[in-house]
């Protein structure tokens, strides 16, 4: 698997007639080169309990062995069917909602070991069917595998026995999530509350983490009975989502996407996101990095919308642009959600490579030619590394925090995050996304976006980085509370007072208070947002302070040398123009600002080295107009056109059209 | 009954004191000459499990004989006593949201044989009662039945054994509804998934169509009991209700009014509806249109405001209009809900033609006018034949079919339904709403509003109307689905592409679009709205396309010569004033557009053929102004003044007022 | 307990380390002088079932007592510890929504049998263990005692059987609450339907009313187990809270104070409020009006914010000016709830005087300095006594009524009551707050927000307020129903239309209606808001009517000379300055129109006179700017200053400042 992968996901099952041959035809003229077949469909490989039936599987994998397809197997779990809740309804999840009505996918309860008897006997069936085939390449173990919400009494009588073994007595319970509140106190652990009813966060936030590792134990049952059967040089992956407001977001809430991926050889993850005028690139380059990190490694791009809904309708160029720039972050295969759209069902209007007319249109076409271009540049683009110098440090313990203590207007962790994030996007600014199991000792700028749920050992860490050099930049609410998301008893940003230079001990809801500064030029909006923490300097310059009749004397942005290098503190939200500015000093700073930060959004450039050891640039109009942007790298050839362009010379851009230039000198 | 009829809902059963006699002698002053009795009162019928009291029925019918006043009984059987709820609970439906509670009416599971079984008793003992009553007119089977949403384990076996009937194999089943889908395949009848928590559109779409389909079998039961009883001359009717917005608005989803009106001899209905300076007539001429459709014959106005919520207390005048605005429609009835207003329970801000205060108000002396006025006019409005050359198609199967596979925006399918209605409305154009199950080759022009769901039958005739000279307009969605709710895998619109000589794979949300056209006179509004089909035109001729920088190229409105017809495709929803621009020239060309349609809203023309044989031009003015309106027609008699009326003579027409003139000349 | 108390809630159980001796000299600084502890910590004070500590009630006693500091002991009952709720789950209050779970504190059946035994042993328990101390000057039962909404079978078997009590047969509860409509009708008492899927107001009405009666019920028999312990001295008080918008807001639904406060020694209560540029003080008048007129003497302010949430983070100035808001109204504590933020749970946004570093700051810093001025002022405002000669009538039976009936728009009874009394406060006209127990005989104005539902006898007392010379105001929905909230059917208002010399029997809700006058100078804003009776005037004069096409002839204002007084009716809402007219010429009539009521908002003004019998006059400024207010009553010293002050003086108010002058004349 040494070129770039091209494809979609294939349902022979949901076909309304027979067309294999005809839809693997259309792929080969397409170039498309894998599918991903037979997760969800359980219900077609054992159509009744004990009855197996692979046809599908099969003569999928047959006829598309002939096409010179490369295939993906999915284990079918993730969708049970209606055989297996009628005999069994325990297997579907009980949640708060109570339990679970039989109908969508991903209504199980992961931990019954009903369910879980039912799931391995069915993927053991399949795996001794399809590791028959070559062209199958991988595994997806499930997909978008998510405690669904379970909290029957035995996923409770777990939690219990976790506690149990966590705490050793209720008495260190107690002091550890301040149960004497509310008498709460618990005398044994028999007595232990439904944590479903709890108004304690730091109860209820274990037991999200709790559930959350469910998720690496599912997966890695899966991986182990997988493995079994796996050939070598076929991989095994996952296919995770994001977390999810209408369209790919952010932070996963419901898995920790690091400890869950550490089971399998390559990540993979699905990305939708808006479209026509609304598409920025932002969801794939967020979602990529963040994939891309977490074996720190090239990634499966498994899912991306065709067509999707009416509103992600694409303009001619789109999906192209789309594609590469999922390539440029480092993904080694872009794979539609899926060949053919549905004529049933929830997802009828999740429309596919072709419409509900099965016949080649508008998406098919473009399709064709991203896969030409692919087949064509495989050698320069698959498996590009990216060397990134800036990380964002991102923590499902911080984002559960902030959902126990929201901020207001709504504005949750991801909100913060992405805040952060954009701005570097938008600036240019390539950079990784990381999670606390992450070193990120090698960067030279860590963004901290609202770090509310964090150990002292984190907090340290932090400090470390910028004590050695780095440049670290935290917003609002981090080190507030500790892994318990019991509040520090301390001046806050709690050990984090020294780093920074800076205490607070008040906080406000902004109400028409703006940034004002002496040091930077502040753009036009200078709104507060969402949060200001009234700091007080100690140390730390003040980058800005607030505009306020009586909360004027506090500071809003500080930074502070600390050790060999310099922290940041932004104690405020404020429009992606403020931020913008303050990111420009820091990065400035770094030695890491220059012409492609300058060019900025809609201009998207990305940068990456190739198996050759050269370095790729990538220039995305992410605008429906022509523009004319500056060639900003060092000579090299724009790889579609097979035109040399100088460095400095203009590079005409179509509306949503993007060029891609190797450099001709060797990278380092 | 060949007069108008005038009256009200009576409950001597909620009077907070005595005061029948005074009550009928204040209807018989205001020229009252109906009444409607008995429904939702079982509860004092047999106050105690098998002990009937059927006083207070008997003591009205007996006062109101003796002042002259009909009567219309109905079956009390929408409304069960605490008795029967308390001794079978499971006589209350089971719903979605589990059992309901005793409280509300129309709470019961319709099917239940222990609710049918106390029914029946009921209803034979109040039929061996009012059947000696000489001013009995007819019978109300129960009020405004619907399935209340009943799906407990009982319904859902039925439903189980009425899929076995219709597909024979889980196989058909399967097949048809494209369970494979998230591995919801079927293996067996009795591991059939309960409906409730379905994500396949179709299995949800089977049952709305199946609940619907219990109330035809409850109505036809009910006929069944109260045909034993009824004398000749005595009529069975129902009283229909519409979808609800706040008032009566489209379509009844939970009710296909076409079938369940099969069992009756006259159909009814209520309709209740925005007042004051949100008076149109619209929802009287739609609802009007719908049920005198349904029988194709006059029908029964059973329910309508008197004065209604407080933000329906109607201006002087608003009374008299929408009187003699139901009778243009073909109404041989006009009743209010109700005579008096209640003094306890959910209803009390539902005022009736009295207040409160029990005592003539302003209410009351308007209805008086109005009788007056009906008894002396009954000789030249009752029995009004309409005589429309237009029809709008409307249908269940396309209703729940959207409902499934919703539009954005909170667009639903009455949403458009009115659309194309309400423009007809605006422009004078008289027209009949009618269903699937009616023949409409004998009209000259159908509308079409996205009928989602429909069998190639259907969609066969609507080619063949065009075909054979009719002018066809359909809107969006037309065509997408076959009876199943199953996408039919073709070009859209399916099985309509020749006709309309286009065909479309995409479609989208329009946003900042609009529409532009060499050929029509486009308003100022020309957004697109709801949704856009990317069309393109093979045959058609274009009359409008978008406004649009990547998708300018697609067509928005065609129009295609088919056979002797031509067929028009709206593929996006537009403004009022775009869509009667399309209108008139669909109208100019079936040689219906004429001075009547110029005149438009607020002036509202109602046309219609008296039992005379003669002509009569209803003229109504729905607004708060003074309006000055030509007359348009043939010259006549004004017939509420008695004054002569020319052709072309001016109409002064008062805020809120209306001139019927009945003209010389018979008709045809 | 002759002096001023200042204080706050302290919870040694929920401090995060040792730190009693440090918080109580912190304590003392600051003179603080009361502490309030150990309501809702059942579970350290029974850690097990029947095992108990009172380790954590007896230090804080001995240290605060060492510390000079008095002590206010709380029943813990409010929260009941896990063990009880795994042992009994029945002790968890059935609601419509099912049985509650355990978590969160109020959220037991309070006449459970199981929950009073084990609530009866804590209470005497820690009773024999606190009374022992000197330091405890009082005790506070429960807190915020409301019914939860319990509504499980047992309290339906009461609720029944008080029915009972109350009609005696089932037809007379058939005729009060009108149970004919919708076959309603009870049979038997044995059949009586659960109240909670009714759909009868009256019922429902009457439930409420119950369930308000169970807390009368549940704070007795507290306060009889308390006196057995209490020592001559200490006081029996309750927490009572309002209505909550987010904040305190209007009368509580769920108790009527009234009653429920006759087994206390002193009414106690807490007072949340909007702050920084939302502070008003409004708040702090209605409420503690409203306490204050529960036993008609001084009250105990027992919790208010001293920091509060994000968006209640005090400017500097504004916890001073509160805190003698307070004393303006008569009570004779202000304590904070609480003293620590907490560091868990879903309080710990809500911060009290030290934020969660638990170090003295910005809010100790200002406590410190009240503290310091109610030491030294205590003598001269400890005590005060209001002489208001203006009252406004409130009512549980009305709000019910309205919750079940509601008005347009959200609009609620509480509403309409701030409405009132927030012009009475914006004209610096001091008021009581009273409810239909207490006599208005001897008030000059009484304002009566809808008094929705009223027995004859009450509408009888108000008609004679106005014959013998009172000012009576009344707002629209007044005398609409009776007792049961059964419309009473007679001309409207009911039983006062001779009082007020006008009737209706039509109402609206106003669309573009704006009020006019000929009589009154009405200001810019009279739109007429929510609601619009269509009065007619039979005798009162008409002060303004409704600007409407066709509703332009009906009365919007009247006012009617009624024996030897007046009787104004507002037959709408309208905005505030509409309402302060109107309110100016009442006023005016009175004699209660002056410089002060000129003055105006945000200049707020309160009168008490102490007990040393003299005049004490507070200027409050509620504004962030500095205001110069002439000093409008008798020469004086201003007590913060010792300055002498003379009439009509310059006071210099600072940015929410104050002045508060004690005149020197004796008060009569």
């Amino acid at each position: 698997m040494n070129q770039l992968l091209y494809g979609a996901a294939y349902y022979d099952e949901y076909m309304p007639y027979e067309r294999l041959e005809q839809d693997m035809e259309l792929m080969k003229a397409a170039h498309i080169n894998v599918i991903r077949i037979a997760e969800s469909t359980w219900a077609t490989e054992e159509p009744e309990e004990g009855v197996f039936d692979f046809t599908h599987v099969e003569r999928v994998l047959s006829v598309a062995e002939k096409a010179g397809i490369s295939v993906i197997v999915g284990t079918p779990t993730y969708a049970i069917p209606p055989w297996l809740a009628a005999k069994h309804p325990q297997v579907l999840a009980v949640t708060p909602r109570g339990q679970g009505k039989y109908g969508p996918r991903q209504n199980m309860d992961i931990t019954s070991p009903v369910y879980l008897f039912y799931a391995e006997r069915v993927i053991r069936r399949l795996m001794e069917c399809v590791s028959r085939f070559d062209n199958v390449i991988g595994y997806q173990l499930d997909n978008e595998t998510k405690p669904y919400g379970t909290c029957g009494p035995n996923v409770l009588k777990r939690f219990g026995i976790h506690l149990r073994k966590k705490f050793g007595t209720a008495e260190a319970l107690n002091a550890a999530y301040g149960f004497n509140y509310w008498s709460n106190r618990v005398d044994c652990w028999e007595n232990l509350p439904d944590v479903t009813g709890t108004i304690n966060g730091s109860y209820a936030a274990e037991f999200a983490r709790f559930q959350r590792g469910l998720v690496d134990e599912f997966l890695a049952w899966q991986a182990d009975i997988v493995r079994e059967y796996a050939k070598p040089g076929q991989f095994l992956t996952h296919n995770f989502d994001y977390s999810w407001v209408g369209h790919s977001y952010g932070v996963q809430p419901e898995v920790n996407h690091k400890t869950a991926a550490r089971c399998l050889d390559i990540a993979g993850c699905d990305i939708y996101h808006p479209s026509q005028n609304a598409l920025t690139g932002k969801e794939i380059g967020f979602c990529g990095s963040l994939c891309r990190g977490l074996r720190h490694d090239n990634y499966l791009l498994l899912e991306t919308e065709a067509q999707g809904f009416a509103n992600w309708t694409p303009y001619p160029g789109q999906l192209r642009l789309q594609a590469f720039s999922h390539v440029a972050q480092g993904a080694v295969s872009v794979m539609y959600w899926h060949w053919a759209s549905l004529h049933n069902a929830c997802e009828t209007y999740w429309k596919g490579i072709l419409s509900h007319d099965l016949q080649p249109g508008a998406a098919y076409r473009e399709v064709s030619t991203i896969g030409a271009d692919f087949a064509r540049l495989s050698g320069k683009l698959w498996g590009l590394r990216k060397e990134n110098r800036v990380a964002v440090l991102v923590s499902n313990d911080a984002l559960t925090g902030i959902e126990n203590f929201p901020l207001p207007e709504g504005t949750n962790y991801n909100h913060v995050v992405r805040w952060l994030y954009d701005a570097l996007y938008e600036l240019n600014m390539n950079c990784d996304v990381i999670f606390p199991e992450d070193s990120f000792e090698n960067y030279d700028v860590l963004l901290v976006p609202a770090l509310y749920c964090a150990p002292k050992e984190l907090l340290g860490r932090l400090c470390a980085f910028a004590q050695k050099g780095g440049e670290l930049v935290a917003a609002f609410k981090t080190g507030f509370s500790d892994e318990n998301l019991t509040v520090y008893p301390e001046s806050q940003p709690a050990h984090l007072t020294d780093c920074f230079g800076i205490s607070y001990e008040q906080f406000a809801v902004p109400e028409h208070t703006a940034l004002k500064s002496d040091v930077l030029a502040l753009p036009e909006d200078r709104e507060a947002r969402v949060w200001m923490e009234l700091v007080r300097p100690e140390g730390a310059a003040v980058l800005a302070s607030y505009e306020h009749k009586f909360w004027g004397g506090y500071a809003a942005v500080t930074e502070n040398a600390f050790g060999k290098g310099m922290a940041t503190y932004l104690a405020a939200m404020s429009s992606p123009g403020v931020l913008k500015t303050i990111l420009k000093r820091v990065l400035s700073r770094a030695g890491l600002w220059g012409a492609e930060q300058e060019a900025g959004f809609p201009i998207h450039i990305e940068s990456a080295v190739n198996q050759a050891g050269q370095r790729v640039r990538f220039y995305f109009n992410y605008s429906g107009d022509d523009i004319e942007q500056a060639y900003l790298h060092k000579d090299g050839v724009e790889l579609l056109s097979g035109r040399p362009v100088c460095a400095g010379s203009i590079l005409h851009m179509e509306p949503w059209g993007f060029q891609i230039v190797e450099e001709q000198a060797q990278y380092k």
